[in-house]
């Protein structure tokens, strides 16, 4: 296997590039770090295109259909935004992202949610729970970073996705194709005494600390809060998006 | 309202301590950070012995019910623990920790749940769910700890906690006590499909990596899985003790 030494190297420039959108977007292509998480991208479909490894993952690095170099840790370490690499990543190219026409029957959207992990944590639930396709609107972070993949574990690589500029826009278009649009809103019908959303609906959660912008919530079918006891005022985001999920999914 | 402008002060460096299990345990008091927080501890009863505020959170910090004093911001960044610190902070005295015999009906067992902000935001869900208690085993992350009372939002002062040195022998204690033991297991029955846990349960969540250990498994009255569709081969731990939670206090 070849071998890089230099950080000046072009592919490694490249490749320390896909930690940022722009880098992303420049190149449609997108990082998979460690062997397992390069297993499943590869069992998904996606196309992987160059590789980099250090001394004890060459053997897999070089099993890899495309290029594949041997780096030393300190190169490895400045690609993968980790603080323990795996030894190994890999540029893929992007995902083709799902248009609205194609979209599945059960859909999550995502109305800027901002925190990496709270994407990723809600795009591993998804797939648990049988959700078909993601769909995340503006301010949402970016579902190619490395941090939102990480989180998914492999989920990412499952679910399609697709994005959407005008969140109210796009959920208008949905709800005109027959779609349900569930959002949660504290003045909302009891999650648990809801009505049948029917075969195709979109559950929309929203940001953080703002919840679902007005103009999103405006679209909705169904206005649905989940009922707090004690003294808790509201849910971590992924966790409620979960209860939810899994409500819609699993309970008849 | 008196003023420390030392490091070295011994109150400053009693409450540096409190960040740390063993400063906790040799004082006896934990510290509760920003007005908000402060707020809903003496709200929920627990006893404010002193307090640290920066020039602009002074006269909210005179109008506590305890010594204050003024110090400069280099100082209270160094006892909070958090990048953004919102200028007072307090020591309270540690709250009473609940017996087995004095165990309310609905109870989240913790089994090794290491990452605080895991345990505090499983503390924030029982709460809205309506648990009336957490009992933390061996290996938990500490519940008096910054990240843990941050996590779990004022839930942490308002749903009461115990701690279990042996784990499974207090859940036969508390089964001998007529109380269902939840645990989830791959090999188990579909939580959807389960059968009534009776009015007394306890709902235990296993470690972020290993799960539930084999001998606290082995306590069990009711082994439960969550359904997992698409790849999934699990799901985040907060999120699959929220939807055992509501699953279980909402769904009859």
């Amino acid at each position: 296997m070849e071998k890089i030494t230099s950080s000046k190297n072009q592919l490694v420039k490249t490749l320390k590039s896909l930690t940022r959108r722009q880098g992303r977007e420049e190149t449609g292509m997108f990082l998979v770090e460690g062997e397992v998480m390069i297993r499943e991208a590869m069992k998904c479909g996606l196309a992987i295109k160059e590789a980099i490894a250090v001394e004890k993952q060459s053997e897999f690095a070089a099993s890899l259909p495309c290029p594949a170099y041997l780096v030393p840790e300190n190169i490895m370490e400045s690609v993968c935004d980790t603080k323990s690499p795996q030894g190994v990543c890999a540029a893929f190219s992007m995902p083709g992202e799902l248009a609205l026409e194609s979209m599945p029957d059960t859909i999550v959207a995502l109305d800027g949610v901002q925190d990496p992990g709270n994407v990723g944590t809600i795009w591993r639930t998804a797939d648990a729970a049988g959700f078909e396709a993601l769909l995340l609107g503006a301010g949402c972070a970016d579902p190619l970073s490395p941090k939102v993949q990480r989180s998914a574990m492999g989920s990412g690589f499952r679910v399609p996705f697709g994005q959407a500029g005008d969140m109210p826009g796009a959920l208008l278009r949905l709800k005109g194709m027959g779609y349900s649009i569930i959002c949660s809103d504290l003045g909302g019908t009891d999650f648990y005494s809801r009505s049948d959303p029917g075969k195709k609906y979109v559950l929309v959660i929203g940001n953080e600390a703002r919840g679902i912008s007005g103009e999103t919530r405006s679209t909705a079918t169904m206005l649905v809060r989940l009922p707090m006891r004690g003294g808790a005022e509201s849910l971590n985001a992924a966790v409620a998006a979960g209860i939810m999920m899994y409500g819609l999914k699993m309970e008849k």
